[in-house]
């Protein structure tokens, strides 16, 4: 009888073990085993959140993979030999400058589909693709509006949506979001985004808007993202936060973004798994 | 043959005068029958519009009727002999001149949700209701938050759903329309409220503003609406427009308003006639 408590306590540990790894990586410092209890016990937050507000670019849709796959179909039909993740790469890496120049006050509000269509332009020329026409430039641009969720995305919003409200809160533009769900099936109960509050996140502007749109204290909101920068200024607003890991954001090399369980108030796998632990 | 032609055409020509009828009332005028000529042919707009957004209360949800079917349980329970249609009424009539406060800066911005709550301490006193706790009153304010959909508004906005994008475009608060959106199961793809713009309708800013987050111009938009003075405020700002008809909306005995074909641009029995006009 003790024989079989004691090996089902180490079942129980090695396997909470395993599950923290998963998160923590290997060689970043040793995980207790008491941090992982939150994450595998399913402990429910008390109080709940009234809403959870996702980033989206990475946390909900796969960016890179997206455009990656229709810059290679695009490139096939035109001929093109283009490095594609590298295109991916360099459009995305140009959007935190382009966001800071507005909240630098170097440009007046400016939405993300324009900003995204001034680096575009730059990137056209770095990658040498010309005599593109108008409609097909803005077709290139509108390739944000039709990024793909990944595979758990759908179906977890969907669970999550009977008893919570979910929106998006993302430096999106509005319509970007709204195409975005509508295309990828997304089943936002409203969209938030940071044209909203005329401020790109991390402001604090653009999280505050989130909950007083939404008729509720930010104690009562949960920032949902696999950013942990976008957590922790959430959490500096008095938003709850959860983690989910979107290991392949950045490609099968790439690096993708950490926690340890109890780095926030929910540290998740992925959106099921976040489903399960707010107890849906 | 020449017979069955003239029955055939007779038949037509009375099917279109009796629909006719339907919209423009008895006595109101002589109706052509060539008025009736865009609405039974089913003639789609050309270009079509790429969203529609929707006035909600009374055109997509009934408030008259929610209210008195909540306030006659509750009064009930509570042993109240209250006349709830009356009490919906005078709520609801409350509700013009509260915002023309706004609108002329004898009040700051106030969403909506705090003018019904405004509206609704002085409606207490009026009906006598005395003793409410806050959280009572608070439920009873939300009343607003849980209108019940017209019996075609949900399998009607899903089949426009697929081809438009939809959303409302109410003087309600956003967290209103969110929660009414999720407690009547509209289907919309985003939320619009004056609160966006700190502007109610028929203020001109309110339609501008949903035609500019939705990323389109305003002629690309259209507005659909019960009601004749929201549908012309819109045209003026360049919005197309779509009246469907809610006879229903102030009760049995109540004055709807109606419109004759080739006063907007469609002209619907209800949403399903809208959805079927535009081609979907």
């Amino acid at each position: 009888m003790s024989l079989t408590m004691d090996r089902r306590e180490l079942l129980k540990t090695v396997s909470m073990g395993a599950a923290t790894a998963f998160f923590s990586g290997s060689g970043e410092g040793t995980v207790r085993a008491e941090q992982a209890a939150p994450f595998k016990t399913k402990m429910p937050l008390n109080p709940l959140p009234k809403a959870l507000v996702f980033d989206t670019f990475g946390s909900v849709v796969d960016w890179r993979g997206s455009i990656i796959e229709e810059g290679a179909a695009w490139g096939k039909a035109k001929g093109l030999k283009i490095d594609w993740a590298r295109f991916a790469d360099r459009w995305r890496s140009g959007y935190g400058p382009a966001m800071d120049k507005v909240r630098r006050g170097e440009l007046p509000w400016t939405k993300l589909d324009d900003l995204h269509r001034m680096l575009l332009e730059d990137l056209l020329k770095e990658f040498e693709i010309q005599r593109l026409t108008e409609e097909e430039k803005d077709h290139w641009n509108r390739v944000w509006h039709r990024l793909k969720p990944w595979p758990d995305s759908v179906p977890g919003l969907s669970r999550l949506k009977k008893n919570y409200v979910i929106a998006p809160l993302s430096n999106g533009n509005f319509a970007l979001l709204t195409n975005m769900a509508k295309h990828a099936g997304l089943p936002w109960d409203a969209i938030l985004s940071a044209e909203l509050a005329r401020h790109y996140k991390p402001d604090r502007e653009t999280y505050l808007m989130a909950a007083e749109l939404l008729g509720i204290q930010p104690k009562e909101t949960m920032m949902v993202a696999a950013h942990v920068g976008d957590l922790q200024s959430a959490r500096a607003c008095g938003l709850r936060t959860g983690f989910i890991y979107r290991p392949l954001e950045h490609g099968l090399g790439g690096k993708a973004d950490k926690a340890n369980p109890g780095d926030f108030d929910v540290v998740a796998r992925d959106i099921f798994d976040l489903a399960s632990q707010l107890g849906t």
